[in-house]
């Protein structure tokens, strides 16, 4: 009985606390997501940076634009400084519209297609070669070069449709996109087309990065829609003989000079080490970039904007940084992570959203055994708003840098089932995205940053 | 010690069969997300019924081509038993396309309005008055006769875009649409214009039912966009002597005869008691009734196809039932409850799909302590699908009159941030639907489907 009493003496303060704590915290919490719901900003921002702003692609002018506005917006709401971070980024231009057809006998059916990200250009008069369907890199190898050589390699292994997140279904299927060129080439094919990753069937090609392997030719790369992968396998079935066309006049320019975009409130008691919100400025050229990555530019401001507004004092200094290149180089987040380094400014943790602007539910963490079991503690301080699944998944490609460094890493895990609809592709605009899901995800990420700053994870 | 022994030994048969239970219930519940996903039909399914049937008001054309429609599709999917239930169904036509204006001293600026269903019409020529804005029932009565008489009233409260479940914001301020016609109209006004019930700004007017209160004098109710009530809310301030202009034509018919449609497949041991799944067939009829409740509708049927095809053979009778007139008198419940009854059907449960065809996230249950603490221990094997709220809200409008019967009530519970974007307007349309979204609904209403009759809750 002693034992017990002592014990209850010894915890009793000490659960009083956490009490206290958790009363103060759910209390500002609920703060910061009335805010967002009632006087939000992100949707408007998101609204000029897709439509006003529009696609901005590394090195493009739309990029620059995209620097200068959120640069802008983050001055505006008077961060205690907001600068620029030098950063040399790849510099892929599409060129004109592609073309793409399938040749069946006589009859020439026009199918939406686009260039892949890093690919080569087609000759001036488009590229035609017979079609090898293949669904998987040894159904390639095994076909050999005999009879790979001198066709259009066609990738068309779709998305696992049962896979329930879908980032997993993107998983088992993008390598077609990245490497597929390059495989094909191999065996001497002289052109390679894959099926868009998206579980939908529609009419929207999606593009995205390849790279071309060292060694290995350099052939052209597209993507197809999913209704023409449809049909280009049915028309294959019948006619082995189908051709296909296409034509693309992308080049890849010299690197180019871009930026970063930092805003910072400044700490108190640790000012001189680093937390982190971030999505990338960065996205492909032919939609608006809203969900990939708009959504988590504006939420991320939004974030460290809400806790101002809030009249929150950090203890460590918190900065949204928008990230330039993420979707073919990530020069943004590799330069940010070296200049950490090198200026030996200590960054604690790091939150990105690079998942879509969708209803959040969860985040993914990337740290210690220690750190993920206090982060998970928090839990039931997120359960209210729906995210039940704190602890389940990663971080994000432009924190990742930063991991070798010892910084805590957390991604937003919103609801997948849509974001393939529109990823990389040119349905990827500002009306895909709802409101009240844009802003419930800026709000969860200022409640775990505001969590993070006051109860460190060190 | 002995006696930790013997617990365990009568312990252990019953873990070592609830843990085999669970793998196998597991097991089950896999194949049926698995056929959900990659071979749905409740898609298609709601492709046509959106599409091509369209709006389905109860006793329109629609709302009888969609009866046709849905027994035509559960007879080719060869469920046990397909048939009508007569319903006796509230026949209100809109008539011509309404106007709607704001007259600014000499400006007249047309607005996007509705008339509400269940509404008179206005005289032929329209109706022109003062407009006075209250955003309660109280400043209403407050104001007293003397302001409102000879005037159109204009409810103006939106909803409370802090609230995190919609719905619970459309509860708090959907009295205006229903009751502000018969409120306005007691204290002598001519008209009542009601902002639309949607936390968006946009230009997009909603309707919904309205009743008119017995002694009240009976007087024309429209809903205008919610960019058209703030817009008139600022000319309001700037001009208190604004005038407001709308007509509509619509007409209460006599009540109409129409059905619910219902398809069964036979149980075994308790054949003759039974379990439903369902949702509403009749929609509005400015938009195509895809989220209310063309999604409810199909995922019913979908969720004992899927049982059907997966070879499972039920204990009770599983029925898909597709109730009619939800939306403007609840007919449809009224009389299948009745029908139930008067033939001793036996129901054990229910459940109903109404509140979109979004991201599932958990069930609502009514039912004893014993009846809801039975089945929030299958919680574990829905969270592997994202439904962590097992017992969070209610069930459904139209199998509510079951429940004196002593039927336990479910809920289907989606995410519900974008489901009053679309809510009773000409924008809820079949474009507006996940397919993956829809398919993750109705393969949570065939697991529980399933879980409730294999375990019943009796």
């Amino acid at each position: 009985m002693k034992k017990t009493i002592l014990t209850a003496m010894l915890i009793a303060p000490l659960m009083a606390s956490a009490q206290a704590d958790y009363k103060q915290d759910s209390i500002f919490i609920r703060k910061i997501f009335n805010t967002a719901l009632a006087d939000g900003k992100s949707y408007d921002m998101l609204r000029h940076l897709t439509q006003v702003v529009g696609p901005r692609l590394s090195g493009s002018a739309g990029a620059a634009k995209a620097v200068a506005y959120t640069k802008e917006v983050m001055q505006q709401e008077q961060f205690d400084n907001v600068f620029l971070q030098n950063v040399m980024v790849p510099h892929w231009v599409r060129g004109a519209k592609e073309q793409g057809a399938i040749l069946d006998g006589k009859k020439k059916i026009s199918v939406p297609l686009v260039a892949l990200g890093g690919s080569i250009a087609t000759p001036k008069a488009g590229l035609t070669a017979q079609v090898i369907e293949v669904k998987s890199f040894q159904e390639l190898r095994e076909l050999g070069k005999e009879k790979v050589k001198g066709k259009i390699v066609f990738f068309n292994r779709p998305m696992d449709p049962t896979k329930l997140q879908t980032f997993d279904a993107y998983g088992g299927a993008v390598e077609q996109r990245g490497s597929g060129a390059s495989e094909a080439a191999k065996l001497g094919a002289i052109g390679c087309i894959v099926r868009s990753m998206t579980t939908r069937l529609d009419d929207v090609p999606h593009t995205g990065s390849m790279r071309y392997a060292s060694g290995a030719p350099m052939i052209p790369a597209a993507g197809i829609s999913t209704n023409a992968a449809e049909l280009l396998s049915k028309t294959l079935k019948a006619n082995p003989g189908t051709q296909f066309f296409f034509k693309q006049s992308c080049e890849i320019l010299p690197d180019a000079p871009s930026h970063n975009v930092i805003g910072e409130l400044k700490g108190g008691k640790s000012a001189s080490e680093y937390m982190v919100v971030g999505g990338h400025l960065d996205s492909w050229d032919i939609g608006e970039g809203a969900h990939d990555d708009g959504t988590g530019c504006v939420q991320s401001i939004e974030a460290v904007r809400i806790l101002k507004v809030l009249g929150y004092k950090p203890n460590y200094t918190l900065r949204a940084v928008m990230f330039m290149n993420e979707e073919n180089g990530l020069k943004g987040g590799i330069t940010y992570a070296d200049s950490a380094k090198s200026k030996k400014e200590r960054h604690v943790a790091a939150i990105e959203s690079d998942r879509g602007g969708f209803t959040p539910l969860g985040f993914g963490i990337v740290g210690t055994p220690a750190q993920k079991a206090k982060i998970k503690s928090w839990q039931k301080l997120f359960s209210p708003y729906g995210l039940h699944e704190i602890g389940v998944g990663g971080g994000g490609a432009d924190i990742g840098p930063l991991g070798p460094q010892g910084t805590v890493l957390l991604g937003l895990i919103p609801d997948s089932q849509r974001y393939f609809d529109y990823h990389h592709a040119g349905n990827d605009t500002f009306d895909k995205v709802s409101r009240r899901e844009l802003e419930l995800g800026a709000a969860s990420m200022a409640a775990m940053l505001y969590l993070l700053d006051k109860y460190s994870v060190e």
